[in-house]
């Protein structure tokens, strides 16, 4: 371990033994659909309430993972997670099922990032030798909490994001042939006082382009260091504006790869209901748990960092005239040999 | 740092280096009003919505631990917190004026020992030097969010516990004269089916329990090793569960003062309001940060382990039928020499 900056650099080889997803049927129909471990053809995931859909998409993605690592539940030391949901309830819930000593965490769609990050640094530091990272996020549950019934069939701007129905969780250890967690560079809560919560995309650009600036500040990397450089969810709005900010910055992001994990996960034939792109935890969960980690794995990357934004607001504090205060949380990871 | 079975033993002495709390009036009207250093007169804490009080009490009291610690916000590195907002919004808020790199956890009332036990971890691993940890909570903001708008005076059972206004928040680096985190224990997610949100005493004792009883299991010590072993927030119905639920696990806790920071921070007086005694994120954290730490500071005390406790129930997971899952983070808070 060695701090630099709000970075930490993780000096003894943590990495992901291995990781699952599980998805909806829309995530399904979209780009990436080989690359899930477990698509549903429904999007009540045979439960009677969303609530109980979204639990389970986590607690069937976090049980694949420890399956797919050769692991007991029992050797897992601790779970890392979150989600969008109110009091992180799913997370709970899941946890419950685990029975492991949990650590809760909250960084809206960040969340992804921010467990992994989390989970690294208890490998990495002895602080555990197995620990579980994950999220999930529900189409019908974030629309529920965060905007409108889905039964009213509000209609929404080209600006807004579609929520992923998925989960993705990665176990976090040592030796194994995954990729290693490098290192991984904490945010900064951003705020430059968009309040339109259909237009995420913009409010988190400027925490994405501000995680990305630290982290190579820190590491005295540049770009070219990454094959591919995804920040998720950003989305077809939000992913200009970032790069614009970094170019702003001298930050050479053409060097590289840059992508979103909003847009990666659905097609442009969706686009008349994801609109933007693809938002929520389970987002960049299950792009970098399912898509990131397989071109990994097959080496057709060797290094990425996955930039997980987050909006943080709370459909109160929307209400109460707030603006919208995003994070981002960035993590690398990387192939050896 | 040593990992003993969910137990963290900090071996480089991570020490909290100043701390600091600000409170509602009727926490000042309590026993323990000398060891908050701000008591708001007013509950409004002089804001127009419960909300933004709220926030202000958590902005006020990091700013102020910055301060006591002689350091400037620009040297926190990192704040871990969070609160028992939906999205943990009172935090991000916080976090967002800090300008700090922001680790956003839930743990419900024990996320005053969940994030000091991550800070404390970050500075003992070297991932960090400096680190802030707080939490805050507001009587109105969770009745409001859990229970009913309190305009409309609803009653309750004896078995209810009240919310605390108040935050307390600690710096936690190496050196400075403050208590050593000598040691914490992750709880994990116990539910034994209570589903009365007006009992959370009962709902809570078992996580203390167990999280009580892996902390001596792991570390090989005893009850007696403590001067004082505090729960919170299990109050009057909560604590006596949990000495029972310890006597049966032939835990001695007869060797020890074991008491809770629930019937610690009201006095009998107040209890025609306050019922069973406190809760919310705040109580734990101004007792700790507060009474606690300044009991250590003039070694009435040497060595205390904090139990807080946490009812992760979300309003929709009661409304839907769930039981309460509940969960316990203790960290053990030793003076020198």
């Amino acid at each position: 371990m060695m701090l630099k900056g709000q970075t930490w650099e993780f000096t003894s080889k943590p990495s992901i033994l291995a990781s699952a997803t599980v998805v909806g049927p829309e995530e399904g129909q979209g780009p990436l659909s080989g690359d899930f471990d477990y698509i549903y053809d429904n999007i009540e995931i045979n439960e009677k309430t969303w609530e109980k859909a979204e639990r389970k998409l986590l607690e069937q993605a976090s049980q694949l993972a420890v399956v797919k690592a050769e692991l007991t539940k029992e050797q897992i030391q601790f779970f890392v997670g979150g989600d969008l949901m109110n009091q992180i309830i799913s997370s709970t819930f899941a946890a419950r099922k685990l029975g492991a000593p949990y650590i809760g965490v909250f960084g809206a769609c960040s969340t992804s990032m921010e467990s992994l990050a989390l989970a690294a640094l208890l490998v990495d530091t002895g602080a555990a030798e197995r620990v579980l990272a994950g999220t999930a996020s529900h189409n019908c549950t974030a629309e529920k909490q965060f905007r409108y019934p889905t039964e009213y069939g509000s209609q929404k701007p080209p600006t807004a994001q579609y929520t992923v129905t998925g989960s993705g969780c990665g176990v976090v250890g040592k030796g194994g042939s995954g990729p290693i967690v490098a290192r991984a560079t904490i945010g900064r809560v951003m705020d430059l006082g968009i309040k339109d919560p259909f237009n995420m995309g913009a409010a988190m650009a400027p925490a994405a382009a501000d995680t990305i600036e630290a982290h190579f500040r820190d590491t005295g990397l540049t770009p070219s260091y990454y094959d591919q450089i995804v920040t998720g969810d950003l989305a077809s709005v939000g992913l200009p504006i970032a790069n614009e900010l970094l170019q702003k910055a001298e930050i050479a992001m053409d060097e590289t790869e840059f992508t979103d994990c909003g847009l990666l996960v659905f097609d442009l034939k969706q686009q008349t209901y994801v609109k933007a792109g693809g938002s929520g935890c389970g987002c960049s969960a299950v792009v970098t748990y399912g898509h990131i980690l397989k071109r990994l794995l097959n080496r057709e990357l060797k290094k990425v960092l996955v930039v997980a934004t987050g909006a943080l607001l709370s459909p109160l504090s929307y209400q109460q005239g707030e603006s919208i205060p995003c994070i981002a949380h960035a993590v690398a990871l990387e192939m050896e040999g």
